[in-house]
């Protein structure tokens, strides 16, 4: 079967371009960045582009591009304790480069490890406060001989650029609907190659859309800094179009689906999360805040406060293998992306159509009979919202009288729907047969 | 005694008004309706107007007029099935003119009666789609033999008006309330014969108030096409002068009083509603929707979004003779036609002197004393709202602090009746000897 | 130790004023009050000044100056009933002058006493309404013999003025927070020399403070038309200036302090009072009424609406000595007062710092970092609220980034507070610090 097809190429779509990514050294600049963006850009047309070491960026300074070549770490026997060739957590994000001999004792204060998870490697980063260190099981660590070791990292700091790319679905309007992740975490499944392969997911299935009503941005970056430059370049352009974005995050792993809401709270987006949740659709939201998070920390500044939220299942903290070697394909399923990649396409269909919506015959009722708008039985394929739906002619009126009522530019399809008491997926056809008989249209 | 001489008058009134009206064939357009018009126009100083048809009124077409004289369907034997003459509700209203022969299973799509209430002859209307039809009890039509039957219905169609009428009484501002209802109906009590006959009833009473402070405007139209025709005379004065308006439908029958708000869901009528149901007062509160009801649907449409709310007994859909020939004086009674005028006169009376109003002296607190408003036990007659109220010179002076510390124009009485914690009506006194004391005035 | 120095000086100091207070015979004019406030003004640099009898002040016009030498009720064989040397509430405040022989039954309607409180001596006034008469016990008043009384009031009216006095604090700008409280009572203890004392407590306590942020006004007058008075000279400024303002009344008795709203309901001050209410901080609200209270009615006048609360502890009403002899240092302690100054004080620390805040890098986070804002361990003691709290870097950073995300100048320090699920001044030295690293001010 066709579906069947199309669902496999998907799958294994996303599962071959894990594969790609997951062994590369990343970071906010450097190589590995480049070359995932670049791998990439493969499978959908991203645009590449970046800012320049040095540049200011509202309050920050862009840092200089991190070149590690190696890192490897010896015992008192020349045994070799850490190798970033054998895992690219192994060396702390962002050290300086370094060929020392040092006692254990002194080399402590160097080393990263967690206590309570003694088989795991975490993953640690220095970006902005220069220093060096290896990262190793806790294990591993209790085990090491006193004695004089040798660590040695070949890495230097050179004028580059933070990688940033793009790409778009153009639509009817201006209007645009964002959708951002971030490409800057080494070898970690979950947080974040999930992110990355759901953009690419969603690229593919909202190209195939018979049609947009907004234009669609697709964003990759590194995390903070990456954003940070993003609006640095587009924020101004972004304030002014956007109706909704949506940054993915931590989206292959176990539980529902979840909403961060956007600074705003009741954003279309927010709103529509609310809608969800209210009847009781797989959706948890959860409410803004501004002190953890990820990349709409940025977006959802007071200078811009765009209405960006985000979605994860099992987010950041919430799973022991959070920023640490546990974060393989063990805990992140390619299955868990396209159930995330489903539930979001869902919300965006809707989001995309929402409005508001302008009735052009607001002078008392319209007459629909005159128009063949009057539903009945011949026409229960028109205006049911899926082949599922039982039509009933009575229901589908009240849906098209309650929405060309309220469709004063004011309410949108979010707000009608919680008035009609019925989902906004039931009102799409509804929507779509009045704008087509030209008593529909959307706000501008 | 007066009261009760006054009481036997109203109900004489009301019956006989009734009687006369019943039997008439009355429909959207034609003799029954302007006949009707003219025995209204008998007890109160209508004026009667109308739309030409073939009019454009908004999205719609005013229709043709319909002349029809006579219906009858005769069976095989020459036996009279359907007759207009015996009840008009056995002709379909709006039917063309046909004179047929046709055998019973041709007849029957012709034929409309209800399965589930075998005794009841069907009310039915077709009157923007041509056809024609007979109604009559679901037991009679089982017991129709086959054979040849013939349909003969003396109708046509032919220029005319969809016919209009209004009165109004005067008051101390330009600033409306209007009181609406319908008038198409034909052999139908409560649905509707009871709207017309209450808003006759609250014209007599408004008309012996002392002083209104609004000018009441009182509408009899047929209904959906007759609002639409009136609003498009009229629809832009009442965007303009209108405070509140309601819809008189379905006030004969059993049960409290229910008011459905309108659009605004906040407009003065609506929180007044709020108020009353909040306090315990025998009514009920309905939502606004555009999916049923009667002419508030195109009042509150969109474009004009006018702040009319509806009032009903037992509305339609509610009770077993709606739209069909249980609905007599056996189910509406003189009795609730005056209950309904009573608890509506005294629901006016509170709207009307709503304000906002607008303290005169607002900077601190007016010295009362100097003005003699300051309450006492020899004021109690022209403070107590009633004969029957127990004064309390505290619990007066409380009230004359709250009206006049919130009336800054921006709360109205109905706002700070809720502050203080009383009725409305327990505050128009004050209202009133404060306006007579220079303090107050409405604000305009 | 310098502490309990400072309490015993307080609580000394407020003793001393309230005994020399007491004894006087205040009203709203005359040489009771003038001297009251001179007396205020030996500790607090108060300047005084007034408005002339005959001015009108918007609906009022300012009473003469009552002059009070003596009063005294002589019974039938000479023996003394009443002595306004005795206690100054044994003659009507604002009684006109008379020297008049009058049988018990006569005099009997302008005698005063409780039934309920039967050894209290009540206190009663008429201002604006002329006439005479004696408070006593109702136990002394049941055993009057029969015969003839003389009354004797040595009292005249004459050019004069109402008294204000205010003085200032200055701080960092032209807005305001004013304290306000009134001395027109004579001898009664909690109603009214709590009010003043807490006043002269916290101008010393504020003048202390390293910082204002606001400029504080000090204001005592007489109660009602002392306070139109003082809006007729300055009502313009403090609708221009004014952030918030608290009447002080009834603050010596037992309970918790309460917080009577401001008419706005939701001006800072209001919305502090409900931050610490719902935080479990000993404070009780209670909403505004303009129908009882002191001189927020005329703060909170229409015309003006100014953000004025009311702080009381055991207020007007709610014990038995209210208005009557029985108020003495018996139920107004200075214990309560200066627990009253505590709370007030802790109060206005949070009022005057609440903001609103402006973020001065408001795009995307400001690299805290960089500005050695980032707090670690070695910076705990600057960061955490006081010296008993545990410092701990995570929840200090969660309060910085809610405080800079916040702080877009729509919302103050209190709405931030309920964001960050903390009190108020668990976020001072956030601010503070963020302050002086030149990432927030106060919008202006």
């Amino acid at each position: 079967m066709a579906l069947d097809m199309r669902v496999d190429a998907e799958h294994a779509l996303l599962d071959g371009v894990y594969d790609r990514l997951f062994p590369l050294l990343r970071s906010i600049t450097g190589e590995g960045i480049e070359a995932s963006l670049r791998i990439m850009a493969e499978h959908m047309p991203l645009e590449i582009f970046g800012v320049a070491s040095g540049t200011q960026v509202f309050d920050w300074e862009v840092p200089p591009q991190w070149n590690c070549r190696a890192g490897v770490l010896t015992g008192p026997e020349g045994e070799v304790v850490c190798d970033m060739a054998v895992s690219n957590l192994q060396v702390v994000n962002y050290s300086e480069g370094i060929d020392i001999e040092l006692p254990l004792e002194d080399l402590q204060r160097h080393l990263h490890s967690l206590s309570h998870l003694p088989d795991a490697v975490p993953y640690v980063t220095s970006y902005y406060n220069r220093t060096w260190g290896f990262c190793l099981s806790h294990a591993q660590r209790q085990g090491l001989k006193p004695g004089t070791y040798r660590a040695r990292i070949d890495a230097d700091f050179s004028a580059g650029r933070v990688p940033l790319a793009h790409t778009f679905l153009e639509g009817d309007s201006e209007r645009e609907i964002l959708l951002s992740s971030y490409l800057c975490h080494p070898s970690l499944a979950n947080n974040e190659l999930s992110g990355p392969l759901v953009l690419l997911g969603l690229y593919n299935r909202i190209k195939a859309w018979p049609r947009r009503r907004h234009r669609f941005r697709f964003v990759l970056n590194p995390e903070t800094i990456g954003s940070l430059c993003y609006l640095h370049l587009h924020g101004d352009h972004l304030r002014d179009k956007l109706d909704a974005g949506l940054v993915l995050t931590c989206l292959g792993g176990p539980g529902s689906l979840t909403y961060k809401s956007s600074r705003r709270e009741s954003a279309p987006s927010d709103r529509l999360a609310q809608h969800w949740q209210a009847r009781g659709e797989p959706l948890r939201l959860r409410p803004f805040t501004p002190t953890s998070g990820s990349d709409e920390r940025q977006f959802c500044s007071p200078g811009f406060n765009l209405p960006v939220g985000q979605f994860a299942r099992c987010a950041y903290g919430e799973y022991e293998g959070y920023h640490n070697s546990l974060d393989t394909k063990a805990f992140m399923t390619i299955e868990a992306l396209v159930k995330s990649i489903d539930e979001i396409e869902a919300y965006l269909k809707e989001l995309d159509t929402s409005g508001p919506w302008r009735n052009l015959a607001p002078y008392g009722e319209p007459q629909l009979g005159r128009r063949g708008l009057y539903p009945n039985i011949n026409s229960a394929a028109t205006w049911a919202a899926s082949s599922d739906d039982v039509f009933d002619g009575r229901v589908i009126l009240e849906r098209i009288l309650t929405v060309l009522n309220y469709s004063d530019g004011d309410h949108d399809l979010i707000a009608i729907a919680d008035k009609a008491g019925c989902a906004v997926r039931d009102l799409l056809p509804v929507v779509n047969r009045l704008e087509e008989g030209g008593l529909l249209e959307v706000k501008t």
